[in-house]
């Protein structure tokens, strides 16, 4: 018999290196403790479920305790809790769910994987049965019952995140009233604010009410259904998910005496390997080193967690993967719109109080002569003095995770914004431009960084004076300006400007806006050839309009 | 006045040099020659016009004559063919097409950006007014009217490249019968043969009559239509499309003395210019590098041609742009299929003198539990000592070219099959896996390269003894089993082998096939540590059964 190993947890990061590990050592002894009834469940696929997209129950899990004996040889107990960690004695304390049986199991490495909760605050009422929270499939099904009663027909998600937009998505996809109460000024958090505003104006559109800036005090049984207290007044739903957040599952972690952060993270080396040295942890138990910035974070997503599963049995078995850092890419289908996002937000950056600087494209899908084609928009945030990537927004319909990856990618390897002129990335009609939307995002990006185009950005827009000081422009077509403009913005067209430069005063600044900002960097470069200071509104009138809506 | 800049050329390298050099230099005078009717075409969208997804004949052209002056100043003479260049006394010789008048026209600088034409190989009947070949807007009305002549029924396709397939499957859905007749032994070149097998089946699940490994050795014209004679016998068809490759269009560059390869294309140092100082080059006149081998080659695309076009204005303007060489990134849609290439494949590889390792994955599009799911098949070509990615080929349906584009942004950062297991790419259901399909062929690929699992290949298993000399193991389901193996194998699902072992001769090496290889790795992991010699099947019994459809 082999080294005897103790996985807590039997999902995503426990799974993982319970499935390498019998790969790497067919003599291990390894035992596989799950408290729960599932194992190796599909938790990114659970609202779907509740929603209808997914229909079978079997399809929200991949192995079962059968199934992974007979291909892994591992023992699998569900309903198996451990309780306790003894590090000194290499022994785990396990506590039988369904029988309240105590006992425990001695280990050679132990490997922990037990995720993270839910995180419910002390509000009065959260502890309300008709207020639900979403990890497991005990959860789906609870949820998937209550809105199939009769009287239940609204519901209320507390937290506009990504589990948050995706229940309420499948809660209106059931049939319900769906509100969403968010505390911040936007949803979806990896966003800055002016890219979620379109997400915002998307879902709202389709029928979701959406509170801003708002948060639960309280909540009352009606006896019918609840009453909710928000600070912007009271609101009546027959449900609440409750959908802010998780927080490591580190209690016995910490009891056990291993290294935790702040918020209960479980502190890992690059080998995954625990303050023990025979004891180490995957997934969103870990505290994470962020690959931006290289300070420690907190990113619990399920590709990380599978990959350092794998990590944690090459290590065990002697071989030295490393892991290095999380970047948090991550993606969200929301209604028809897709937004992914990696590395660092802008607000983030500047708290880092990193020297960057930012672009905003909006670049078709695929060449806009084929039938199909629809923009997303890109936001990058870059180094200023390095032009190195620090973080990408993408927001849109087709295509927008394609993007995404390519430059989570090319920030992987280390890559400039001026890289991302050269990628080479394929192209026919059906399926992109000549120059990519990453290409362009490069360009747009290099514009700025080497000066060819001065550009002001969408929040200074309202504090451009009007009293005659500057220059303010709008160089699209007529049609375009009388469907509407910027507040106190003349009309010369780019293709009239170079005729109409007269009735610009080149003793003062111009400022310029297009629909998206191309055509506002071709006025630029004419302007500013022409001995005028001139300055472009990156992301244009469209980003503007976008946010004001 | 400026410096005075005439390009020969007006669309994608021509045009896209224009446009930003009126950007960097106001002052500049531009003259775009364009010997064609039209400047700024799509041509990778005339295809889809004959077809009739693209409805609109302006979709066409992105700029007019008009509309380009308007935006950038170029004084743009369409109908203007440059007919010679002297290089010493700094001129080029004009022929305007309409009335034959010639004249002289002196530059500073020079940009070439004439093109490829197609091949026209001296074969008797090729110059058939029945026959075409596809380069402009011109060309493609003349086919469209000829598909809808009354009489019109049948066409043959000579030439199964990229613009080959689009072209069959655009006359196809014009209601013809079309058949392919290819002279390789495979369709689309920058495939290896047996990542054909897939494309190839498909099409002709479609109605595409396809013939591989023969010619034309002549066309003859019965009045009503062409009998075309083949080494395999003659085809009657109504028209034929030409579609063989192209060449660079130097004859005026060789004429001129500018510095040219074997096959025509004009050599260009990493700033783009010519053996001349003052004659840049661009798009598909020129001979490129190759990013991968270093070596020189020739690889026309529309993104090369941009990005070049785009790079020869700024060195024009001071600015000292670098272009790194050309990967060859492409993707064609055939039918409902993706097709999509970067880097080298097996074959230039093996020619070159690489020594290259190989993998085959089959994944799923996105998370197999959530709707929609289809697998791609992936083939990485790798240096067997690196780890360095020389060439990807993926081919399937949904999410074909997301997964390509993200391996040639590894390319292109010099990244190793080691660093795509690590690449953190976008997950939701919706859109991928935990382990996204470019993970699981970095997976593959290192359990190769660091030996955990060996491998054979498809091309191997007919010759494997039959004669009980060696263990041939098929692993899958008794039900896969029985719905066809491999010739001699004998089945052990991969779940009973543990208990099965003595089966097996332990003196004698095993064969292992499974249905993609990933049970087959599993199996070969159990195997290899009981003793056991144990090769893989790569690819697995999928592959094979597809190549030997
Ligand atoms: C609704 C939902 C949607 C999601 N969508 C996405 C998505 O689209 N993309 C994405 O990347 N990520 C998504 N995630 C996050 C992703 O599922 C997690 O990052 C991933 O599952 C973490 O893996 P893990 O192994 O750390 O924890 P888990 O997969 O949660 O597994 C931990 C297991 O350990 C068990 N356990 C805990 N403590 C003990 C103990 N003491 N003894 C025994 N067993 C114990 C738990 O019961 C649990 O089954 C989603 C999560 C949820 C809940
Ligand atoms: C049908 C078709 C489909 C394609 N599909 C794709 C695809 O999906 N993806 C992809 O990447 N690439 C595709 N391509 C290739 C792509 O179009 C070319 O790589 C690209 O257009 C090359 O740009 P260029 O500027 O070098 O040449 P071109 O775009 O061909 O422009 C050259 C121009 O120069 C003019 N010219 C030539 N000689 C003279 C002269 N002496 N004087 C004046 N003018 C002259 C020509 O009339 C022509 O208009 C396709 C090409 C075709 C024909
Ligand atoms: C399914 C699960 C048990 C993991 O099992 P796994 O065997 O490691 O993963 P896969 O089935 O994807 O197989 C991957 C293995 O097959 C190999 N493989 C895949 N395709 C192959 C092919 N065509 N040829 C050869 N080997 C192949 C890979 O290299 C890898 O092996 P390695 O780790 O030894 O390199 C675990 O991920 C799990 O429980 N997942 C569900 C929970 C979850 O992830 N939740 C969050 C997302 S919803
Ligand atoms: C259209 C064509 C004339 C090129 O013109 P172009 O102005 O260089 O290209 P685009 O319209 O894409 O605009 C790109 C410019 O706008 C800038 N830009 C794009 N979006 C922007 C934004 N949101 N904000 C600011 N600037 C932006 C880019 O930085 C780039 O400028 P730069 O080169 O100075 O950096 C030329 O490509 C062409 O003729 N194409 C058709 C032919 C062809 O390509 N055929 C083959 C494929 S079918």
């Amino acid at each position: 018999m082999g080294k005897k190993v103790v996985i807590i947890g039997g999902v995503a990061g426990g799974a993982s290196a319970a499935a390498r590990l019998r790969r790497l050592d067919e003599q291990a002894e390894i035992i596989m403790m799950e408290k729960g009834e599932y194992i190796s469940f599909a938790n990114c696929g659970l609202p779907y479920y509740i929603g209808g997209e997914i229909t079978e129950k079997s399809a929200l899990t991949l192995q079962t305790p059968n199934s992974f004996h007979a291909r892994f040889n591992v023992d699998v107990r569900i309903n198996n809790e451990v309780v306790a960690i003894d590090k000194e004695a290499k022994k785990v304390k396990v506590k039988k769910t369904d029988t309240g049986e105590v006992y425990e199991e001695s280990y050679d490495k132990l490997i922990l994987s037990p995720g993270a909760e839910p995180i419910r605050p002390t509000v009065n009422g959260f502890d309300n049965p008709k207020v639900f929270t979403l990890r497991n499939i005990p959860d789906t099904y609870k949820i998937k019952d209550y809105t199939k009663k009769a009287n239940v027909h609204s519901a209320i998600v507390v937290g506009g995140g990504y589990i948050g937009i995706e229940m309420a998505e499948n809660l209106f996809r059931a049939g319900l009233d769906v509100t969403i109460v968010e505390g911040a000024d936007h949803i979806i958090a990896p966003l800055d604010a002016e890219m979620a505003c379109d997400v915002q104006n998307h879902i709202r559109d389709k029928g979701i009410e959406l509170i801003l800036n708002d948060k639960v005090l309280s909540i009352e049984d009606s006896g019918e259904g609840l009453n909710v207290k928000l600070a912007s007044g009271d609101r009546y739903a027959d449900m609440v998910i409750l959908s802010i957040g998780v927080r490591p599952e580190s209690k016995i972690a910490k009891e056990a005496g291993l290294a935790v952060n702040d918020r209960g993270a479980v502190l890992v080396n690059e080998n995954m390997l625990t303050s023990d040295e025979d004891i180490y942890a995957a997934g969103d138990v870990v505290a994470i080193q962020d690959f931006v910035t290289g300070g420690e974070g907190y990113i619990p997503l399920a590709g990380p967690a599978n990959k350092q599963g794998r990590i944690v049995a090459d290590n065990i078995t002697g071989i030295k993967s490393v892991y290095k850092g999380t970047q948090g890419t991550g993606v969200l289908k929301a209604f028809d719109m897709t937004v992914a996002t990696t590395g660092i937000k802008e607000e983030a950056a500047k708290k880092s109080g990193l020297d960057y600087e930012k672009s905003y494209t909006y670049s078709a899908s695929h060449a806009t002569y084929y039938p199909g084609a629809v923009n997303m928009s890109v936001k990058l945030i870059f180094e200023k003095v390095s032009g190195k990537i620090l973080g990408a927004q993408i927001v849109g319909y087709d295509g927008v995770e394609k993007r995404l990856d390519v430059i989570a990618t090319a920030m992987r390897a280390g890559m400039t914004i001026f890289d991302l002129t050269e990628l080479e990335l394929s192209y026919a009609p059906p399926f992109s431009s000549a120059k990519d939307p990453v290409n362009m995002a490069g360009f747009v990006a290099e514009n700025i960084m080497t000066g060819k185009t001065k550009v002001f950005h969408w929040n200074e827009v309202d504090k451009l004076p009007r009293d005659g000081s500057v220059n303010l422009l709008d160089i699209r077509t007529r049609m375009e300006y009388d469907n509407g403009t910027l507040d106190g913005f003349m009309n010369i067209p780019v293709d009239e400007l170079r005729q109409n430069l007269d009735r610009l005063d080149k003793t003062k600044p111009v400022y310029v806006t297009c629909q998206i900002g191309l055509r506002g960097h071709v006025a630029c470069r004419i302007l500013s050839q022409n001995g005028f200071d001139c300055y472009n509104l990156s992301g244009g009138y469209r980003l503007y309009a976008s946010i004001k809506r």
